[in-house]
């Protein structure tokens, strides 16, 4: 299996180690071996058909900032990708969901040209996710996006092939750890302001957190979930979405007053898709505190499913990768 | 796909009224249909090479007591496997942890046979795992028992599946529901003879609750998923288990004053088979109330992962063994 990864940040960097550090691992359990033959960031990029360089490609962008010696130049990532003959895309760029960036030309080239995709990347699938899965059937190759919402936390295969059969009647969820860090913190009586302010020391949101902080990375997940496990036609302008800008301390304290905390929940249902910050009483499943995602699965036979986990990482989402990555191993050996 | 019943108590026939009511979508999922084409319980049996009398043969038990026209004297159900062209056992018959009973060799048999097996009976799984995983790749066919840990909570399939290339470094978790609605009711300040005489008048125990209290059922559960989940080759006499009899209302009540709870905690990690109570904190993922049951999963990429769900029930039970159904025939499509 030859891979190629577009993007490489945080999580094109976790993935490229992950898939080193698992290889024998990778082998025994689908009897094939990965080769890393691409890599590309916005700047520059690193090809070679036999893979294996990539120990010193990685170790090129600790060193200078780029992933290999060669600069872009002008050059796109599909210009890059015809470099070299690969099996499967692993799609890490960063998400754009106003046009779906470099990341949906990405994914679009490759399935149009027969190769499987992994895409952590929000933006092509919350805007044109019916196009993409009709590419991949038409052009017999696979894709798959775990990564895309929840991070570890296991929600799109666990509903599709650990419930399957079962009718989905509902999921409602936590799938932003930035904003869960932000009210938990203000449970503890920060405002808004400071709640903030500390979850960009740690780390935890962005210089900008307009995505986070008002909700748009929360509805990107609620689209993905609308149409890969519910099997809807839903597109991100179709969520209703309220962020967590105007939650005052005051409106925690009186939550607090009558046990419940204040939550940004995203839902879909028959009928709504929607991320809001709703009150929960303490001890739900949904209350928790700190900077995990959790989701409550709704399901006709099996009752009530709650899963939760590290909702972003850098080994967390190479992680969620990895399982699509042996999954689509596991596929094509049959 | 043929299926043949064995069992037909709450969940084999829970089992039967699934895959009646989940045809379409089984057919939607797999391509295939699955016709029952027989069932056993203890006293009687029905057979019917072409499946769909099944309506009459569900009929037939809640008119009687019994699955069908006619009784087994004497014959055993690998006589009536015998009778009737299959592919997949559904052993469902009540479980024996000391000898395995009837359900592994009827399960063994059905391997030898080259029939597949989705097994929610423990006991075979706790005595002769490996045993029976190799009969099984011998000849060539699939076992798959998700329902028989933790109920409607996905646990092997989600960390065999979900999970896939991550090493599990721990799973701890309430895996009896009967002693945790027991526990729970302690909580609440009733002493250990009334809640537990609660519990049977709800009917989450049994008249003889011994296999709950005294910690056998969750120590099946512990074996199952060393084997299955850590692949390790364990008994269930390798097991240390302490049940939840001695624990006393004073003790429950020293850990409220400390911000605890007592739970009944099967756990699985290096060196370590075990099922004890323990003293857990308010808030943590172990201290829920209630007849649920719930794991922590821990790994090396992922951190830790918490999934919970319904333990037992007809159609819970039921649903992890649809989902074994459609892994089988979707793996036997390709």
């Amino acid at each position: 299996m030859k891979v190629f990864i577009s993007g490489f940040g945080t999580v094109g960097q976790g993935t490229m180690e992950t898939i080193l550090v698992k290889s024998m691992d990778i082998q025994r359990i689908t009897g094939d071996q990965v080769q890393i033959v691409g890599v590309t960031d916005s700047k520059s990029y690193a090809v070679k058909a036999d893979g294996v360089c990539s120990f010193s490609v990685l170790g090129s962008k600790n060193m200078s900032g780029k992933v290999g010696p060669d600069m872009k130049d002008g050059k796109s990532t599909v210009d890059i990708m015809k470099m070299v003959e690969f099996d499967t895309l692993i799609e890490a760029s960063p998400t754009d969901v106003e046009t779906g960036g470099e990341g949906l030309k990405n994914i679009r080239w490759a399935l149009e040209n027969g190769k499987n995709v992994i895409t952590v990347n929000k933006g092509p699938l919350a805007l044109e996710f019916r196009e993409l899965m009709d590419l991949a059937k038409k052009n017999g190759c696979m894709i798959r996006f775990e990564g895309s919402v929840g991070g570890a936390m296991p929600i799109i295969n666990l509903c599709n092939d650990a419930l399957a059969g079962q009718k989905i009647k509902s999921i409602q969820g936590i799938f932003n750890g930035t904003c869960n860090f932000i009210l938990s913190r203000m449970d503890g009586g920060l405002p808004f302001d400071q709640a903030l302010k500390e979850a960009q020391q740690l780390g935890y949101a962005e210089t900008d957190p307009t995505n986070d902080i008002e909700g748009y990375d929360s509805a990107s997940k609620v689209v993905i979930l609308a149409n890969s496990v519910f099997g809807m036609d839903a597109k991100f302008k179709d969520v209703n979405v309220t962020g967590i800008t105007a939650i005052t301390s005051e409106a925690i304290a009186l939550a607090r007053e009558n046990g419940m905390v204040i939550r940004l929940i995203g839902e879909v249902s028959k009928g709504k898709l929607e991320v809001s910050p709703r009150l929960i009483p303490k001890g739900h499943p949904l209350s928790i505190s700190g900077s995990l995602n959790t989701a409550l699965i709704n399901t006709d036979l099996a009752g009530p499913i709650t899963v939760s986990g590290r909702g972003a990482g850098r080994k967390e989402t190479a992680s969620a990768i990895l399982s699509d990555l042996v999954a689509i191993m596991l596929a094509q050996k049959n």
